[in-house]
């Protein structure tokens, strides 16, 4: 009674299949999402827009009393985003040498998880414009510019992991050559123009190409726990309702650091 | 004293960087092949075609009393190749489902080793030509066919690996939907046309794609102690080096079933 609840990217699925069963239910071929799409009732779910929300307790998320709400929600999409796989491929252990590629919503938080779990953080950029962002806001270790052969080159095998959340079409050898034997590139960029490579550039190093999608309410769960204790908070905006058009406008720019949060009820023009 | 013992694809390696460290010296990049390559004393390695071969100890294996030379022969590069991805991606469990796509050297030894290894195994082919042989010969439990669509989908979201063995240029994504969620996609092609992936394919079910090159001295050994006690064999045809020359034109005609094995000291005119 009286806990201070989320709802994340997720408000449904079968229960049944394979997924649902191993409690991976982002995996499941019916879930329902909790915008833009339909809920059990046939009405469409809303997602943050809402005023109120009603979901299955299998999708809430306690927020944890030392989280703010407003910090917890992009976590509960970005923040799990990054830190499943790190979770399922075995990279949580301190020490290891990990790099994110793209400093968005899910980078930014990329860099802070993976500083919170004792890695060496490099950012990769292809410009120099997101440096001191990354080093001095983002407390990154390193900042790899891929457009710097000599710096490319140095950086060959360094590294265990690489999560690369660009978004468009960009070849993969460049950044295959990065990995250590047996690193992995996890792919969280939706890109539908067909990604490359060639074989030798996997298995000479037994190179792991995967991605992974949000991740499933456990782990979500135990993430809020893990930002708790690490005392780690997303950077965010805040904006009423009555803003909310303008917020869509500079979305559209890509002009956010790093993800606006809609405060529905503390607006006037609340649905 | 007196053990009868062989030497496979590699003899030697630096022992200093972190592959060798950590026993898996196949990846290291010093590696010497034991054929087409400079040996440490300044002279060419001559692979099976030697008479007689030095070789340091860590790159001899023992050949189990229960394997006959011959056989054992082509475990030490197409048996190692697949053993050594299925035991370093935790695929030997008892009642995985696999398949096998191109049945040569590497793909037979995989159809008997993972069958060995308890799995439902399928050989997926684009032509309808080697049913028989898969089946019959091979032990395979089902035959998929690549350019049946209905058969194909049928299979969607079935096979928790694939080990690709063909190495020609080929889409991926139809072979990625076949792959349970957190399902691999195995290379062993060397295949240096791009081959191409969306990454949805990759990310909605977290499957990997990667290869492996083929396998530690401590695989190999464990790989022929496998195959001894479950009594597998690989297809051979032994030649003479008198008949080398033939064999030669026939393996480029691809008309051998699944490796040639030169019986050197056998031979009238062993060099």
């Amino acid at each position: 009674m009286g806990d201070v609840v989320g709802a994340g990217v997720i408000v449904g699925c079968c229960r049944e299949c394979g997924s649902c069963k191993a409690n991976i239910e982002q995996y499941c071929n019916k879930r329902i999402w909790s915008y833009n799409d339909i809920y059990t009732d046939g009405k469409p779910t809303q997602g943050g827009f809402a005023s109120a929300m009603v979901v299955d307790q299998k999708f809430v998320i306690k927020i944890p009393s030392g989280l703010a709400p407003e910090q917890a929600a992009p976590l509960l999409c970005a923040g799990v985003t990054v830190y499943s796989p790190l979770k399922h491929f075995g990279l949580m252990t301190g020490g290891l040498k990990g790099a994110i590629m793209g400093l968005g919503g899910v980078g930014h938080m990329g860099v802070k998880i993976a500083k919170a779990m004792g890695h060496h953080v490099t950012v990769i950029s292809s410009s120099d414009r997101k440096r001191k962002e990354a080093m001095d806001h983002l407390g990154a270790d390193a900042y790899l510019l891929s457009s710097d052969e000599a710096q490319m080159a140095a950086a060959t095998n360094s590294l265990d992991y690489i999560i690369d959340t660009v978004p468009a079409f960009h070849p993969l050898e460049p950044y295959l050559s990065l990995l250590k034997v047996n690193g992995k590139l996890i792919l969280m960029g939706v890109i539908t123009q067909p990604l490359q490579f060639v074989t030798p550039a996997v298995m000479l190093g037994r190179k792991t190409i995967t991605g992974s999608f949000i991740g499933s309410m456990d782990e979500t769960q135990e993430m809020l726990e893990f930002c708790e204790k690490k005392g780690l908070t997303s950077m965010i905006e805040m904006v009423k309702m009555e803003q909310i058009n303008e917020a869509m406008e500079r979305l559209e720019r890509n002009d956010v650091r790093y993800r606006f949060v809609v405060d529905v009820a503390g607006s006037k023009l609340a649905p």
